[in-house]
């Protein structure tokens, strides 16, 4: 038996998987942002013609899955296994949307660390020889998030400065064990870390130190370097807390240098789109990840990036319960595929 | 690279991965209940000393975790990853107990078939070499689970009698790459499967036909037949929802005989202990593998059995917009490992 294991938290892959065909579905206000030209569907009504939120969340993964097999070229029973999770209570955007479809699914709960999550999970399904193809996907929506997680939209309440918001979006990746594309090197699972937030409007900061313990986790167990890679793109820490992990950085002596992007940051234009600290959410590192950034690899711009998915594990009764934000970060190191 | 895939939804496992040691946690009811004996803790006060009933969910999960370490003789910094999840929105229980351990984490939603879920995943990351010490998890709990799917218990509601009633419970299991005990040999990833029950009271049935499309499954994948098995046990049927899937499986021309068995008929005593249909909750299977069915397997008492695990995919705000409950089943084969 092949042993991929390295270190305490991180896998290589000895035969890489490819990352062959991506697909994005997308929001109103995320078509009017820098991303606009990537995304493979766009809608400008928020409830995607479905009888509520929860229901176009279902129904924009059922959309991300349909455009991805499209593209690809394949039928839907040539998928061995679907990998998703989502935000929504008991994950109802992934399970409704793979209802009676005859897919395998394995649920994931990884809050906004799910792309990654997702990712990483499959890498290993498909490098382990258990699939030949798998889907990772997953998706959020602003208006079921601000119901959920805070409050209805109706009641019209103020955002603070340091809120983020939540990108109306799906994103899905096929992983196979041969083809052309972008290919999966290796990964890093994330811990729980947290460092007494509480705010659930003040999320970036939160999920700072479980991507920096994330960041470090794979450059030691893997002998590598921020240099090493064109960019360390993390899910979405938003403008702040991009900040706080440059900042957590420096004073751990880890120099992230130019490479550090945030997908918050990259999905909006913060200012002038007035979405405070940036884009956050599944959805935000799924639409980023699906269109722009596998493009970018795929047409060799990009060579390798680290791909850091962080989630806050919060929930609206661990916030009524006073409790701390935990966050987590799974990373995956993407290669464009081209020597 | 060795192929593990098997038929449309199932792998072997070439190198099997050994379910070294196991932990359970139990609550009250369940320690009056027939497997009282086979539990590790138990605590006679439905809040073990918390707080709050999510906050003893998560120190159930804890206490699983660190039983499981100590019997098998390990340190929290030999094990891995931790892969879990639970019924609470989003997955506090699973994510709080992890809380700044260090432990790498993998989250999985599977709702009550997370039991089988995580030990499937894992049998995956251990055969496939990605990780040599893995711990499967999951819990439930009563109070929480009536408060968010149904009612706060303080409110006295009557309870229907198709009603069953969820474990307060927690349970661990150690999967290595090497080591004495039960060995995983195969599993089956189930489909997310819905014939339009819509009763949140009323989940066993609701989870029979998933169930039945997941044995099926195992069994033209995999070439075997229900008689190369002493039990086939499902996760949470409940005596209703067993009884549903042997019509079914009997319409099918599956004749599951006197094979098929039932965690939530085997944890509690349904009638003397008015829990209705039985048990379930991620906690019902947890606690009925990591005791009860290991312990016969280890004892060569049991020489093969089909853990099939089962989930009813709903959530509070599924059930207040009217929708049908979808189920889903993963099955494990587990061999007692002697010849």
């Amino acid at each position: 038996m092949a042993i991929h294991k390295r270190g305490r938290q991180s896998f290589i892959l000895a035969h890489q998987p490819v990352i062959d065909c991506w697909a994005s579905v997308a929001g109103k206000k995320e078509s009017e942002g820098p991303l606009a030209d990537t995304f493979d569907v766009t809608s400008q009504d928020t409830k995607f013609g479905q009888a509520s939120w929860e229901q176009a969340e279902k129904y924009m993964q059922q959309l991300a899955l349909n455009t991805l097999v499209q593209k690809a070229g394949v039928k839907n029973r040539d998928v061995d296994l679907v990998l998703s999770g989502d935000l929504l209570n008991q994950c109802i955007g992934s399970s409704f949307s793979l209802n009676n479809t005859g897919l395998p699914h394995l649920g994931l709960y990884g809050a906004c660390s799910t792309m990654a999550e997702s990712l990483l999970v499959a890498s290993m399904v498909v490098g382990g020889g258990f699939a030949d193809r798998v889907v990772a996907m997953t998706s959020s929506h602003f208006a079921s998030s601000e119901r959920q997680y805070r409050f209805p939209l109706g009641y019209g309440g103020q955002r603070t400065p340091t809120a983020q918001w939540t990108v109306t979006g799906a994103g899905a990746a096929l992983v196979q064990s041969s083809g052309t594309g972008p290919r999966i090197e290796s990964c890093t699972i994330g811990t729980v870390t947290e460092l007494g937030i509480k705010d659930a409007a003040n999320m970036g900061p939160a999920m700072a130190p479980a991507a920096l313990a994330t960041i470090r986790a794979h450059m030691e167990d893997l002998g590598c370097v921020p240099e090493d890679f064109d960019l360390i793109v993390t899910g979405d820490l938003g403008q702040l807390g991009k900040d706080v992990l440059m900042e957590l950085a420096n004073r751990d002596g880890l120099n992230l240098g130019g490479k550090l992007t945030d997908c918050g940051t990259l999905v909006f234009d913060c200012v002038g789109q007035d979405v405070h600290s940036g884009g956050s959410g599944c959805g935000c590192s799924a639409v980023t990840l699906c269109g722009f950034l596998l493009g970018k690899l795929k047409e060799g711009e990009l060579k390798r990036i680290l791909f850091c998915g962080t989630g806050a594990l919060l929930s609206p009764t661990s916030t009524q319960q006073g409790l701390p934000i935990p966050g987590v970060c799974h990373a995956v190191s993407i290669h464009c595929g081209r020597d």
